[in-house]
């Protein structure tokens, strides 16, 4: 399957978890055996990104249906610990969705389930390449022929999925091609998952990376030092609307500004064909702490208010291509997801 | 004077400046008395600020004659130690222009370049004041009438001027007049100047004030959070090109997007005729550290490069107003500084 990074992963024990809260510092396991551990691991970002999120959600059935039998729940308490590993956070389709698509096996216990979520991230694991593959063309089909400066934000790499990944799955491919100079990796405050987790993925990787400011990478567009910005999603309204880490939109507005490509790379699953744009998609507002602070340590006065949210939405006139499993839409050009349904 | 922070003053010991790398956690000042101490400051940003370094460097040239008498300096020594002062920092125009302006009293003496730059002093308090008051007349002419919710960036205050603050000030006047709801306050990295020292300010006034991620500026101005941005600047060009603290372009193309007004508070000394646009302004790059990590906390792992400008140039076009003590200038609308420049 090609996976260097298990990011998520059933084992005879159970879920484990690679956690990303340690990383780059510590490269640690957590074996996940109950429902309050997971939501936990989830609410805490050791598990993060919408598709990794999703294949967590699914063996997260397993892992309540286990706890349920060893504990003797009746059916409505493992509803309630269903319902709380599917709502542990809001934003992302996939949580619900992965927790969503093995429920049908859940009357067969546990390992049924446990299979179809393993069959779940083999599917994520193919759908980041074949997103590598079609976003790489498509950059390449539009770009100078050189090696390429590309700009991510927030991490939406091996570490965001079960795997590859689905942004960092096209830098990959490029990198793969001859074709990275540079990557420019927003390091993505408040919880740095850009300096943290992209930048330890690229590095393992071989490819070439700056971290920057949050705040540089408008201007580093707008300077002409990238040729291309790649992010991921974590849910895209049937317009083409785009929710990704906060931080993004700036991004897009400075693409947009200075006539550069902005990709949306995610799984066809991160499109909620039921919302009709990004107004109705609930953006999670996080711990002021985050902000007012750096890990443990406090760093602005006290009594100071924080205004925290985790994501933010991306319009479609923004977003140049959105690259799925399926294929590449020309969002801002009019292909919008509803217009591109697979049948 | 009003001055309730005092961020440069001249004592009998010499120039004693507010140290800024420590707020919030301590108010310490450190007094200056050779021209190494006094660069080594402006370096490390214990003093910062566009207008608060123009005063600082010019009583640097009072501490350098002082240096060179003590230590028999000939005229050559005393050029290179004036000289370094005022190229300590590249991008601010007003060090350079602070360090000119008391040049001719050099032959008088120390006291004499101190008395000065005292007057240089006393001018930017008065200027400041004047900068709030057409910025708050202006913006509320513009206004739904009920108090707004202000965004800004970095710290354009009492701490980057002689006491009252340019952008700040513009705050203090509408709060003063009862009309600031919320300011929301970018952090500002990879130094903080926004969490640490703009909230340390506001909160001393009793402006309510919330902190937020600088990826998050953009999407709180398209949600319609924010009702006006006010930043300052470091150096502006003829056309109205602005240079700011990195992360200001960034907020501008999300006021264009959303349609409210960026207003850039600075004195007028903050205009460099000569440059006629952007493109020519020197852009410092600062110390990789500043972003691989936090404070002496190492967060991207071992290997990995950076990218660290510490400015950026918000093109005129995104420039609604630029407010200095003369009055505003509507530089969006054609109102550069070089066709209304004073005569």
């Amino acid at each position: 399957m090609g996976i260097d990074v298990r990011t998520v992963e059933w084992t005879g024990g159970g879920l484990r978890l690679l956690d990303q809260t340690v990383l780059p510092d510590r490269v640690e396991y957590r074996v996940i055996e109950d429902v309050d551990a997971l939501v936990d691991a989830i609410r805490r970002l050791v598990v993060r990104g919408a598709p990794a999120l999703g294949v967590a959600g699914a063996f997260g059935v397993a892992v309540a249906l286990r706890q349920a039998a060893r504990e003797g729940w009746d059916a409505a308490a493992l509803d309630a610990a269903v319902t709380r590993v599917r709502e542990a956070r809001p934003t992302a389709v996939n949580l619900a969705a992965g927790v969503d698509r093995v429920l049908p096996f859940a009357p067969k216990g546990a390992e049924a389930v446990a299979a179809e979520a393993q069959a779940l991230l083999e599917e994520d694991v193919r759908g980041n390449r074949a997103i590598g593959r079609h976003g790489a063309d498509w950059i390449l089909g539009r770009s100078p022929d050189r090696p390429l400066r590309v700009l991510t934000h927030c991490n939406a790499g091996a570490l965001a999925t079960a795997g590859w990944g689905t942004a960092l799955g096209v830098v990959r491919e490029l990198h793969d091609r001859g074709r990275v100079e540079l990557v420019y990796v927003d390091e993505t405050r408040p919880l740095l998952q850009g300096a943290r987790l992209t930048a330890w993925e690229l590095a393992r990787a071989g490819i070439p990376c700056a971290v920057q400011a949050d705040g540089a990478a408008p201007s580093t567009v707008l300077r002409g030092l990238a040729d291309v910005a790649v992010i991921g999603a974590d849910r895209i309204a049937a317009n083409g609307d785009t929710a990704n880490k906060i931080g993004s939109v700036g991004v897009a507005l400075a693409c947009t500004a200075a006539g550069i490509p902005l990709v949306v790379a995610a799984p066809w699953s991160t499109v909620d064909l039921a919302l009709p744009d990004g107004g109705g998609i609930p953006i999670e507002e996080r711990p002021a702490a985050e902000v007012l602070g750096f890990g443990r340590i406090r760093t602005a006065p006290d009594g100071v208010g924080a205004f925290n949210p985790a994501f933010d939405v991306t319009p479609a006139r923004l977003v140049t291509a959105l690259v799925t499993e399926t294929g590449v839409l020309e969002v801002s050009a009019g292909t919008t997801p509803d217009r591109a349904a697979p049948r």
